[in-house]
């Protein structure tokens, strides 16, 4: 890609990168909607005070102000706006102000912008889109729900044009009944600490857990051992047991991993592993947490992370349990683009460009053009007669495959500027073949 | 809608009213595409200065600015972003910037949420959707955009669910022609006065035009008689005519025009008329200008605005005529809820529910999923093995038309709760009513 973005971290696409955009959209909102999601979108913008409402957050947000308000003094405080930094925190404020409204479990897709004012770099955008599916209950949510939720987003993924993608799973209860098991109870704080392993590998994370939360070498390296494992059936729970650690913690997340993998190892072979060594950092997970990396591409970082949340959100004594997963749209298509995965058969839509005789004969060329649209045919026509050479290369400047042409006597021929053959055919009947009909994205190399 | 949105000026659907929403973007994204036009998506910022870059404007923009970097001074000037309040501005220099990637004639559609922070109103919120379409020259653009541009408008607002509709056509040209040749030299003047007739009557419009303008008692008066013709065919053309003023930018206005209504009169009868009054205030169209309104419905405004700009955006001396529309999408869908003139046949956009007949079965109840939505049908499974009266009062609250049931000797049986037939059925090969297959959005009453 040569061009540059004229803002960085504001990528734009051209045409014809769109269309590798719009394809992916189409696939997951397909993909979601076949399985029972409703798609919802949230105003871009939430107070102050509900995106910083779980107090410590490491996302920098994008205030919002009206500018002709503006002397100097930005407003402040908790009623002042923002951007959304994920879709997670809108649709925990949205579930609760429309409880009344909504069938619980309620199951969701919501694919929209979100902004985060951070250092861009390679795979990380200052606005990019994000398409999150979420079922949240009222009260209670089956466990078999955070099954489910992974095995739609392994099909979601599967019919996109990329690498093999791996779902790394993993879950909190286990990870936290496991530190407690040997005896080192800031379990949030290990979990952080495990949470750098990719970045700063085992050995300063060992430091870590020894220097900020007093583990023994044998802690350290029984943590550090646990996050070792990974296996792409139910073989882990087995590695677990193995280390003779007991809480009653740790029983509960094995048994929820285990059912998690036992029916994704079948249902979709080598796509969702078991991964103790997947964290999540600073997100507010309770259970299950997913990771989903593209295989070759691991240094992307995730594609698709999520969780179980005890309570997305909560109203009184209410509260609204939810497990969801959220795929960075923007980050796929960077690199589908980048890598060229992926491209489009065509610029435009177009499939015919109607052509023009002569100046009166416009209106004539939009009757043909309305009886191929009808059939679904997309239709240009020419906007001034000039020769039929410079016509044809309007069409072939944009690929559009085929031109059509009217004779004064009103008989029609078509022509396929990439074969050259050219036909008589019927406005009211001819149509192209399948593949020509709208641009196709299709994998490339 | 009983139901109010949370912040002022900031409208959010419930997932039912959403599928309306969905219903009129995929219209008009069909329709868009038909005609050839290629998406684009803009950034949501620009800069202050690209956005003040026309000078006067009169929308009130919002500041966006890092949370993080605020102590008490906000970032200013030309350099710090703004959220954008229309999509022509952004395209423009999108266009400048892609240039050299584009093929011109280009013809784009975009659909993106757009941000003024004007004061909340029926019909006016902070926070809405506009989908625009626009033919953009390099140098020089055919005058005929300016015809077919109104006609696929037209066919998009034709195939939705709204009471009838009038795009309203004048020419910046024939107005600004016919004051110059009755004396009236400052044209900008006059047609910011006559932008307010709907709003302040003619009376006070020609007080405008005396005390501001220095119009005489006749000046005044041929200004508001010129606003007053408003013709479905080219009759307009005579009944300026017959005024005897004389000017040649009134003759090319007037031949502009003509062409416009000749041909939509012809192939959008009674959509598309000619309106005199039309000036669109403040914005520097310098042609063909449009606006719309649904019948029955005036005091909403307009539900699509647009004209022909002379250099939409420039480059050196290389300049970029356009021609352009903009439905106000977000306005629309809320006067079809609030009127409701459609709805959707059900909440969710699943068509059968899987029952599970013993915890135990989730898996081979996937198995039927699967082998259903493998042919296009929405499916939802059951989280769990409750009585089959919970389960179809699960289907009933949601719309589900169909519920599946799975015997332990593996036959099945699918029930439509609305009628209560329960018939057998093979989850290879059974599918239901084409109506039924996803949620419809049908005109209501």
């Amino acid at each position: 890609m040569a061009r540059k973005s004229s803002l960085s971290g504001f990528p734009e696409w051209l045409p014809q990168e769109r269309l590798v955009e719009l394809h992916v959209l189409d696939i997951l909102r397909r993909t979601f909607e076949l399985h029972g999601f409703s798609n919802v979108e949230t105003r871009a913008v939430e107070t102050v005070g509900q995106l910083l409402r779980k107090g410590e957050i490491d996302k920098e947000v994008y205030a919002v102000s009206r500018l002709q308000d503006e002397d100097g003094s930005a407003p402040a405080g908790e009623d002042s706006l923002a951007l959304h930094f994920d879709l997670t925190v809108p649709f925990a404020r949205y579930v609760v102000e429309n409880a009344g409204y909504l069938a619980f479990p309620f199951r969701r897709y919501q694919i929209q912008k979100v902004w985060r004012g951070e250092r861009p770099q390679e795979g990380r955008a200052r606005e990019f889109t994000q398409a999150d599916i979420d079922v949240v209950g009222d009260g209670s949510l089956p466990f078999r729900y955070d099954v489910e939720i992974a095995l739609v987003i392994a099909e979601a993924l599967s019919a996109l044009p990329i690498p093999d993608f791996q779902l790394r799973v993993n879950n909190r209860k286990l990870a936290e009944g496991f530190y407690r098991g040997i005896g080192l109870t800031d379990t949030p704080g290990v979990l952080r600490s495990i949470d750098k392993l990719e970045k700063i590998g085992a050995g300063r994370v060992a430091e870590l857990l020894k220097a900020e939360l007093g583990a023994t070498d044998e802690q350290a390296k029984a943590a550090l051992s646990l996050a070792e494992i990974r296996t792409p059936d139910t073989s882990f729970v087995e590695r677990v047991r193995a280390f003779g650690v007991t809480d009653p913690l740790l029983d509960e997340g094995l048994a929820e991993l285990e059912q998690v993998i036992a029916e994704a190892s079948k249902r979709a072979p080598g796509k969702v592993i078991a991964d103790l060594s997947i964290a999540r950092g600073l997100d507010y997970y309770t259970g299950t947490v997913y990771e989903t990396v593209l295989v070759g591409h691991e240094a992307l970082g995730s594609i698709c992370s999520g969780g179980r949340y005890d309570a997305l959100a909560s109203k009184g004594n209410r509260t609204f349990p939810g497990v969801g997963l959220s795929i960075g749209v923007t980050r796929l298509v960077t690199r589908i683009l980048s890598q060229e995965f992926a491209a489009a058969t065509r610029q435009v839509p177009t499939a015919v460009l109607v052509t023009l005789a002569n100046d009166d004969s416009w209106s004539a060329a939009q009757d043909v053009a309305a009886a191929l649209r009808s059939r679904g045919i997309p239709v240009e026509v020419a906007a001034s007669a000039e020769k039929f050479g410079k016509q044809i290369k309007f069409a072939d400047r944009r690929g559009i495959p085929f031109v059509w042409f009217t004779s004064e006597d009103g008989t029609h021929e078509v022509k396929d500027i990439r074969s050259g053959e050219q036909v008589s055919a019927d406005p009211r009947s001819w149509t192209p073949p399948a593949e020509d009909q709208w641009p196709a994205v299709l994998p490339q190399g």
